[in-house]
């Protein structure tokens, strides 16, 4: 939970960066819907934990995300749009080579509960920047 | 607009389909936001309007875009995430040639306008499924 959903960004990062898949799970809510990059679609919190504890074990083990820029559009009174526009480095490719660094923007939108006044992620979509084309390569 | 947020998903094909970028641009909130599959950031409906209208006029003017499933996520009243399962076909490579179909998922998170009760999108993002990876295969 946090007070502040622009929060939310930093504190993914952080769970991001020092790999704590629980901190990382603890951001969304037990029914949280989260598609990755590739069109993985996890439907729980524990689905969500899971698949970064797999990634963070492997390709993501030594990897670092940075924030670069955060935008919030506020959908309703206690729920806002978080778009996180981030930077990646240090991850490795399918056989343990390092890969160039990349970007991305990783929506979150979350809602606050009202008990607590925190903010948590309802659902979110994250997305690869691409330069240079308009649509995704095709393989 | 449309009365039912479900109805957003066929609505996005139907224009998709006949090409009909005002219609498409018309389910869009003036200032919708838009992150297309390989993270360009559009930030009006006209932003969204223009950028579909170039690739309706190239690689996709052909193609034929499929709702294979549709889930709903009420986030609070008057606000629903729409996650859209879709399937397309008949697209083009960048020199032209025919490409093989595509599948992805497409987020739109739509309002209820109290005036007349009808959606609108007011942020979306869009992913194609790449079948066999876990995260997006780097350059």
């Amino acid at each position: 939970m946090t007070s502040d959903p622009t929060e939310l960004a930093d504190r993914f990062a952080d769970a991001w960066n020092s790999h704590d898949m629980g901190a990382l799970a603890g951001l969304f809510e037990d029914a949280a819907r989260f598609v990755n990059v590739v069109g993985m679609f996890w439907r729980s919190r524990e689905e969500i934990r899971q698949a970064h504890a797999f990634s963070h074990e492997s390709m993501f083990r030594n990897s670092t995300l940075a924030v670069k820029a955060v935008e919030n559009t506020a959908l309703a009174p206690g729920v806002v749009a978080v778009h996180v526009h981030w930077h990646l480095e240090g991850h490795l490719g399918p056989t343990g080579e390092p890969e160039q660094p990349r970007d991305g923007v990783l929506l979150l939108v979350a809602r606050e509960t009202p008990q607590n006044g925190g903010w948590q992620i309802a659902v979110a979509q994250n997305t690869d920047a691409i330069p240079g084309v308009v649509t995704i390569p095709q393989r």
